[in-house]
């Protein structure tokens, strides 16, 4: 059995289409571009020097006309936002500075132009744009508001008399922070304000305000701050901007959901003003999309680095005839790296899923208001869940590869964390982004759970009191319990079954957005004070849930995709790595599945072994199911997979293998003392 | 009742003096001189710059002779190991880079000519040592030995005719590795090596070895490499050294442990090869020792940092006559940061106890065997855990102030994260650290645990097959069970017990212990290859167990400490720290406390629900709870602990208040529509 599990191979080509999703092509033709030395990140510059390079970069990728996928074919773009963002995550193994400044350009100043500009405004703009004449920052986020985009304190005030709108920032909490091509290279903005006439103020809406003269100098009335060194990114020159009374056209107002007449009448095809601060924030939409699926493939880079290097190096005693093991051969080092390819197998499926969602709405293809709102919440579990992954598999794979990981300048790993530590906390921090998805939960909590596109939470949940009541009893671990006593094959058996797993993944969320639902309810009609007091007193629990919702939404992306694999050997190595992923993630909140009862303690124990077991068994497979990814020197440039390693130990033994052959190795003392006597 | 909690006041200087620990004077002294700028870090340097930097500030520690502490009275010391670590671990907030050129040099390459000179050595050498003429290096690990010493293969091979050791790495596997100060500024070096002589390898011994001419030159047969730019502590000058044949005075070899006569005879003092290696690593016990305080002074600056801007920040709708509450008023946000802190407590109570024991040892106070070998344990353990710690601490100390705690030059948590990032990998590896501590606790299974010094795990293990069964009978959760079923009060009386704490977390270790041993037990005679396949497959496990003697460390620490405060009040919100500390961390793996019957379910309910409750009791004193550990704005230096976010609020406030005034506030298009009818 052990011999037959270890014969069987991997179809590499059908996984890696697999793994490369929709837009295959889109990927390809990106990644082989990002191949290429001047598109590569530098190390050890200051940051005017990052600065510079990565403009020299923009400017290149602006000639090589790749990133404008998602416009028009007008301004010859594709219509084509899911290729678009399969290609942009390419680009974080070739420099994570110029990917997100070219993010900030083309992703968001670019598509604020397009999604909320009229065609005028387009043709005026957008070629610029696109060709990097005009670099343009993206101004939403304010210094005193980080997450809370209603209520931004900028104001855009028209003024009938000029035909004018006159953008202003009254005090220092409302400065423009943390804006891409604020500090340097901005020429103009898109400006987030509320947009006030005739003494009304009608909500939060984008204006486009030129910034800077052909020289880089401010122009009357605007001005900023350097946001200085950052933790990492340093590519782009982040920084503050503030507004003094700057005039603008009135037809610089982004009008396609709200419009001011000269004579100061604010008209509007959307009056929920709800809806079109909705509507507003699509761009952000678009960049939570490409930083969950820049996460997974950041994850898959660093793990091809991780695991090349675990397979390669040893503690390696050349002077002995025994060879040790490799690194992973240790347990240990396979539950680290292991389980973690498993769970980016997870993060690579999901993220696939939800471009396609993502090009549906974008595309127009299918862009109703719920299928909208439906993206908006998965790309926000989402999002949160791979750009934390993603943190930890690089924690991970640093000291999995100990000091050699720690040189930034060969193996990049630091370098690329630092540039991923800020995806956990802009277009949205992660727990805020999690307290909506459970906010979504808790609302579809009453009319039952349905996600259609990730066929997840189809049953109703269970009466909650009842089986509340069922496990105070404590019948039902009883039973289990009972049951299971020396029976480790069945409990084994269970925990693999496809519905076994759907049903405690699915179970766990129904329950925990149930707990808190049920202390909700009470409170339902009390003072709003009152409301919120319970509410914080729960929302630890609330974002729990939202975080395994966003694990279920994994585990199902990673059944569906298993599905479609054809070859049998291949689909059974993943079933292995499907299974791995549902017990790693189930043993890591164990507490809670044997507390509710959803796990018995024997069962529990048979979960904690047959994990370490499904390491093991993949072990063998781990380097086939990196090179999967299908990332060669040029993408990896890390010293770790060069085979310089590998190198080195032949060169070790055969020094060992020769001074033995001569008969002058040195004798050990023991020996020595024990010739002795 | 929640009234009389909230009036507690703690006494800061009573805790202080608590968190100060033995050596609180030499703590003050170093820490007040760190806040003067000439010790600060700098931003946004390359690599050499920043390295220039570091060596002008290892000038002026050496010129204000505050770094010899440890050294003897004849060189200006004070004998005092315990109060050079404390002080020594201060530095970090002043620039971390310098703190650990300074280890290198003064903890490393100094304290190893000191521990294994004679006096002659001592009177040639430490003088330069202490000045900084003499900049030298610890040349120990090597590229392809990373944890494992005893098996380097640099070779000292002493030839009779020249009276010389002729050092030599014979290929790149055995280049010295990842040394500070070999890159640029070392003269010389400890090199460590195997000591041949009349071709008998005597094992691993220090050898000063002469690297560069004045003019920074290698001397002949030395060669070396730059590191090049690290994920961290770009003020090092790190580097690879080779040695072809480089013939060195036999005088030069530190032979407090071993010596070589001219004749080519070797004697020591200590037969047993493996004690003369154990003793050969003493600078790495005391660098574990550093870096564990380090880490949990770091902790606290990180969470100081954090929590003030918790308390300051609001995502504040300045328009609205609603004041928004502030960060930490969110029960979430308490989570994140008072657990940490609880945690951090741990760190700084148990670090302090480690330095005690490691004054005992190498101040020679209490130098037995015993004794050195459980502060190598103990180190191993704290090491691991604190420098794991102190990186999750500041990532969510990042995480949880947003943008402004990723710019690293005015809020430095991410610059200071990677500095520390090392610290889990160097000095040993932490996962083979914490093997090496599973390995001990395991040798001590079968003589029943002993640590004196922390006083735990002293009632002897229940016998396993037994305690195994009653759990599989599921009776004794059961019984739990049923008696606890409604009676919440008397589950959270249980839960904050502090016998109940002690055995909660004494059981685990000693389970988790006897586990892996009664695995082992069966193959304890089985060939060398098989051992070694069924250890590797419990590894994972082992590792986990000298995870929770760990933590089981910590809660001792904290809960000695606890008993030793004399103001009620600040006992008592002590008291709910420690709980909190306690029951996060079992909170942590509370699958395993059911798993094993430990903890029942209902139990475990209450649980999750009273460190909830914990965290919001605790919420008005955090910013006690930071202030006590005395840091002011000279050694924060964040711009988020400065005030400016109070202000900027100040200021939006008063001019919405002004507005409002004017009677000329802008109308919501809400209320404008309303009014239109």
């Amino acid at each position: 059995m052990p011999l037959k599990q270890k014969d069987l191979r991997i179809d590499q080509d059908e996984l890696q289409e697999l793994l490369f999703g929709p837009w295959a092509d889109d990927r390809r033709q990106m990644r082989k571009m990002m191949a290429e030395p001047v598109f590569h990140h530098q190390f050890n510059l200051t940051k005017e020097d990052h600065r510079e390079l990565t403009l020299n970069q923009l400017k290149e990728l602006a000639a090589r006309k790749i990133i404008g996928k998602a416009y028009p074919k007008e301004f010859g773009g594709q219509e084509n936002p899911g290729g678009n963002v399969a290609g942009f995550a390419e680009m974080f193994h070739a420099h994570p500075s110029m990917q997100i400044k070219a993010g900030v350009q083309w992703g968001l100043f670019g598509s604020a132009i397009l999604a909320l500009g009229n065609a005028e405004q387009h043709k005026k703009w957008l070629p610029g744009v696109l060709s990097l004449e005009l670099p343009g920052v993206y101004a939403m986020t304010e210094i005193g508001h980080g997450s809370d985009v209603g209520n931004i304190d900028t104001t855009a005030t028209y003024i009938p008399e000029d035909d004018a709108f006159e953008i202003h920032t009254p005090f220092k909490a409302a400065w423009k922070e943390f804006l891409g091509n604020a500090a340097l290279h901005g020429k103009a903005a898109v400006v987030f304000a509320q947009l006030i006439t005739k003494n009304v103020n009608y909500g939060v809406h984008a204006f486009f305000v030129p910034l800077r003269d052909d020289d880089g100098n401010f122009l009357p009335g605007v001005g900023g701050e350097d946001d200085g060194y950052k933790g990492g990114l340093n590519g782009i020159d982040n920084g503050r901007l503030h507004f003094t009374h700057v005039k603008i056209p009135r037809t610089n107002l982004l009008n396609k959901l709200g419009n001011v007449n000269e004579n100061g009448e604010y008209t509007t095809s959307i009056p929920s003003s709800g809806r079109r601060f909705f509507t507003m924030l699509g761009a952000l939409v678009q960049g939570r999309v490409s930083l969950a699926t820049t996460s997974a493939n950041a994850s898959a880079l660093a793990l091809t680095g991780a695991i090349t290097y675990g397979n390669q190096r040893r503690q390696f005693n050349a002077a002995s005839d025994i060879e040790e093991q490799v690194l992973l051969d240790y347990g240990l080092h396979q539950r680290r790296l292991i389980d973690r390819l498993a769970r980016t197998y997870a993060d690579i499926f999901t993220t696939n899923e939800l471009l396609v969602k993502f090009h549906e709405v974008f595309s127009g293809d299918d862009d109703t208001d719920e299928n909208r709102q439906e993206l908006e919440t998965l790309a926000a579990g989402i999002k949160a869940i791979t750009t934390w992954n993603a943190l930890d598999v690089y924690q991970e794979a640093r000291e999995a590869t100990g000091g050699a990981g720690y040189i930034a300048s060969k193996n990049r790993f630091n370098a690329l964390r630092d540039d991923l530590d800020i995806y956990t906390t802009f277009e949205g921090d992660n727990n805020v982004l999690l307290q909506l998805v459970g906010r979504r939960l808790l609302g579809d909590y009453s009319k039952e759970f349905s996600t259609p596109s990730f066929k997840v939470l189809t049953k109703y949940v269970a009466e909650r009191a009842e089986s509340s009541l069922y496990e105070r009893s404590g019948l039902r671990r009883v039973v289990q319990q009972v049951s299971d006593v020396g029976s480790e094959r069945r409990s084994a058996a269970w925990l693999k079954d496809t519905e076994v797993q759907r049903s405690l993944f699915t179970d766990r969320v129904r329950t925990q957005i149930a707990e808190v639902a049920e202390v909700l309810r009470p409170v339902a009609k009390a003072p709003q004070a009152e409301q919120a007091r319970v509410f914080n007193e729960n929302q630890y629990d609330l974002i729990k849930a939202a975080k395994s919702y966003a694990q279920l939404l994994q585990w199902e992306a990673f059944t569906t995709a298993l599905e479609t694999i054809e070859d049998r050997e291949t689909k059974k190595v993943m079933t292995w790595m499907r299974d791995l992923f549902a017990l790693s993630t189930i043993e890591q909140d164990l507490g809670w599945f044997i507390e509710y009862g959803q796990i018995s303690q024997q069962r529990a124990k048979t979960l904690r072994q047959y994990t370490n077991r499904l390491a093991a068994r993949l072990r063998p497979h781990a380097q086939d199911l990196v090179d999967s990814f299908g990332y060669n020197q040029h993408h990896l440039r890390m010293d770790i997979t060069s085979g310089s390693e590998q190198e080195r130990q032949e060169e070790a033994a055969e020094y060992y293998r020769r001074l033995r052959a001569s008969g002058e190795a040195p004798i050990p003392e023991k020996v020595h003392r024990a010739r002795q006597g």
